[in-house]
């Protein structure tokens, strides 16, 4: 188990803020400083020591760190890859836990210079609805998937730092190409989350929204859970991985239609059967998992 | 608080079972007679306690019952009512616990006959995916909604047993019209149902549907836990509310395509409002309920 001396979280969030305590229980880190927006989170981390130190994105912080996790929304990721890039020491490795990795690895090429081979893209497939530091906790990852996205000049020594954090934490660390990971996630993260924002918003502008709302019950409540997730965070990863997003959206609509003409025909042994199957696929899916 | 001397629960499942469950916990009725289509499942509820006997769709079961709740998919509600119409007692209450009402509703106008006045259909909001005896439990309904839609001819003696019963097991107790009831339910139930099956059959489906599975997490497991209900009941609910179920569907369909065209218009702006707006939209309800 590799350890890291000085860790910096940028963005000390549920994701950012899980990953830094995790590690702590690990005994994997020294210090672990952050970094973010709002002063008032900065100070709940620090009470909560999910961070020993606040920092900033200025030499002090960066210049030497082992690792550095940026845990921004994907729309913050081009500033903050920006401002680091002519600012991380020789030896710092470089992570994220951005929700799309095509994106990511562009800006990365873009911005992190002569740092690029030290820049492992990464997703941990963990969360739940609540943000902020204090969501955050030190068992988020345990046997958790953890996609790493590794490019062609990635450096060995940096990718094995990266593995070895994240399996501190508890997680299993897998590898996919950044395309494959944004297709696989735009079918059982990215349309689920569109889906239950949409049937929120369908609900909410029903002319008798009120009284709809009333008798929603608990299948309402576990198929809306993820539209309470972050607006900002969502709208990032859509604009994002908007292609395959987009190819999602069009292949459910055809599932949809293909639902509503075994209803307009009455066949009720095809919505039977598909139900059915349905039902056997996700059951079959807990097992597995 | 009225007490149902003899209560027959035909259908002896999750809803029926624990409707039984909890009367008897209330100590709100004497004996229970069950009635239905598979032995194991009824020998399962008499070793549980579910049910004091098993019984038939016979005059020995029923010519004495105070009370009997239709508890069977809606499928197989014009058959049962067909059968129970000329054997129950003149005192007999009957309601049932159907997921639709105007088709139920229907049927009992048709094969009820004289009994029709002692009919009162209903609709308790609760359930979990699971489903037969084994998944019965008293505590199902406590603090859950029941919607009662009699008709004008209900008999009010009738129509208040019924709704001391079901308070006796801790629902709230609410009156709809059957079709109110219908609009409603396929908005918030039948329709989030629908697309749950659809996303677990469009995923299912995908050319590359193994590695998808193996990277759904949590919000996948939530967004779909209700496609693991049964199928037999939702193709019967299906069918049965349709016409209102369509319109749902078609006015989904329209806010998915808003959804597509701000995302092929790269409008972050309308996006974040859209999932915002239904982040608060679903708190607020969360706190309303």
């Amino acid at each position: 188990m590799a350890r890291v001396e000085k860790l910096v979280i940028v963005g000390v969030g549920l994701i950012g803020g899980s990953f830094a305590l995790a590690l702590k229980e690990a005994a994997a880190v020294g210090r672990v400083a952050g970094v973010g927006r709002s002063e008032r989170n900065i100070r709940r981390a620090l009470e909560l020591k999910v961070i020993d130190a606040a920092g900033g994105l200025d030499r002090a912080t960066l210049g030497d760190a082992d690792l550095v996790l940026l845990a921004v929304p994907v729309g913050q990721m081009q500033a903050v890859m920006r401002a680091i890039g002519p600012l991380i020491g020789g030896k710092t490795v470089v992570t994220d836990a951005g929700s799309t990795k095509q994106d990511v690895v562009e800006l990365a090429r873009r911005e992190l210079g002569k740092s690029l081979a030290r820049f492992v893209p990464g997703h941990p497939i963990a969360g739940t609805e609540k943000n902020g530091a204090d969501a955050a906790f030190a068992g988020l990852y345990r046997g958790r998937k953890v996609v790493l996205t590794p490019l062609k000049g990635t450096d060995p020594g940096a990718l094995a730092l990266v593995r070895s954090a994240w399996e501190s934490c508890g997680a299993r660390v897998f590898e996919l190409a950044p395309r494959e990971h944004d297709a696989v996630l735009a079918g059982v993260s990215h349309l689920p989350h569109v889906l239950a924002f949409a049937l929120v918003d369908h609900v909410a502008r029903h002319k008798d929204a009120k009284r709809l709302f009333s008798y929603a019950a608990g299948g309402f409540r576990d198929f809306t859970r993820i539209a309470s997730s972050q607006p900002e965070m969502w709208r990032d990863i859509c604009l994002a991985n908007r292609k395959a997003l987009l190819a999602e959206i069009d292949r459910y609509g055809g599932e949809l239609d293909r639902v509503k003409r075994m209803l307009e025909r009455g066949d009720g042994e095809a919505l039977e059967a598909l139900f059915a199957g349905a039902r056997d696929a996700r059951d079959r899916w807990l097992q597995d998992k």
